[in-house]
């Protein structure tokens, strides 16, 4: 028999409560857990814990440690793979943004391992801390890393993790496009002016529109709900217009 | 034929030069490379390139970034296994340590990967940058996991690196004794007092000898070249005597 089936026997010593774990965890990392106390340390965040062991709290804390670890090389490489042609320092930012505890805590509710955290300690104040759930997604991919090894665990992250993540919105976000066109600009001795053309709307929904001027000849706009983005989205297609490389 | 033996073939193909760098790859990695390319953008540092593709500076900036992450990956659950016990922030702290730029730098030396980049670029300044070294180590593990993938690099990474380091010496200067020995002191209420005893030696040899004191009783002594190292030599030894949990 293979070892794989043979860990997968474990299942018939489980309880109620385990088997429905079991059953989330499955549905979360696509194969059943081998070793389910792995699990089940995963989703004890320290402030549900009293339990103490040799002087350390039981909690998901080294877990997460691990994880993030894991987590951060994972990532690394799948942008390292997908941005061939960009820099460390792009592709640094870049993972920084992806891995920032908000980021996770969003993904921890998507693939719905908040709910999980949430039913198993119903009746506790959880939203005291906000980043339970990022903490606890950092801790599952320390399990499963534990649990079934790192081939697997990159496979979780790419496919049930990363999918999840607007990648082009977050380069956006992370190349300053108007500082491009600026050095650009200086490097080719031509002269850039931003011109805020319209703001229309009310208080609440407001709509900027931004355009940029290259040498008193307009080239390239950009709207957005502040100035600074209508900028930004200006200098991107800018950016493309005149084929600078970002 | 298995595949690892025809990526092998490719050696026929080198030039002497190249036949250098892949028998320097075998000494350092344990095995021949597949992939020589990879080894080669490792050890060419930023400095000493002026070739750009796409905009990009070729130079083993890229690697650094990747191998930083793997690294990072590695020593995470080296001392995850390693210390059982041990919260998460021991763990960090420790890994910290263990990576940063002198600690790689002393190791590219000790596995000869200095050398090799000294050879590779004679002529040139390299003490203008002092983390070359250490920023090659870390895109030599980039290669090496792009080439032969995680297991292997593992492997490399716990064998041919962290055997070099004194993982004692590391714990002893990241747990501060003094600061347990006052905190367990707080707690059972008692008195503790650090003494010094004696100092010896010269201007350039000094040795001081501190003795701690609990309730009024010797309890155990520390010597260091400097106050503070035999406060935390001798608050060590106390810890170890009354079995504070560190």
């Amino acid at each position: 028999m293979k070892l794989s089936r043979l860990l997968r026997l474990r299942g018939i010593f489980y309880t109620k409560k385990d088997k429905r774990l079991a059953a989330s965890i499955k549905h979360m990392a696509g194969s059943k857990p081998f070793n389910l106390a792995l699990y089940k340390l995963a989703i004890k965040h320290a402030s549900v814990s009293d339990e103490y062991v040799n002087g350390l709290k039981i909690s998901n804390e080294r877990l997460e440690y691990l994880g993030d670890a894991v987590l951060g090389a994972v990532i690394a490489e799948f942008l390292f793979i997908k941005f061939p042609y960009r820099d460390e320092g792009f592709l640094t930012e870049t993972r920084s943004r992806m891995v920032n505890r908000e980021a996770l805590n969003q993904i921890a509710i998507k693939i719905g391992l908040a709910k999980l955290i949430s039913e198993s300690y119903e009746g506790r104040n959880l939203n005291a801390h906000k980043s339970i759930f990022g903490d606890s997604l950092e801790a599952l991919i320390g399990a499963i890393y534990l649990d079934r090894g790192y081939k697997f665990c990159k496979k979780f992250i790419l496919k049930r993790i990363v999918i999840h993540y607007d990648v082009d919105e977050i380069i956006n976000t992370t190349t300053n496009f108007k500082s491009k066109i600026i050095e650009w600009a200086q490097k080719e001795n031509k002269e850039v002016e931003f011109k805020m053309v319209s703001m229309t709307g009310n208080q609440r929904f407001k709509e900027f529109l931004v355009e940029i001027w290259i040498e008193n000849e307009s080239t390239a706009s950009g709207k957005g709900n502040t100035k600074k983005k209508a900028e930004q989205e200006a200098s991107k297609n800018a950016c493309e217009k005149l084929a600078i490389q970002i």
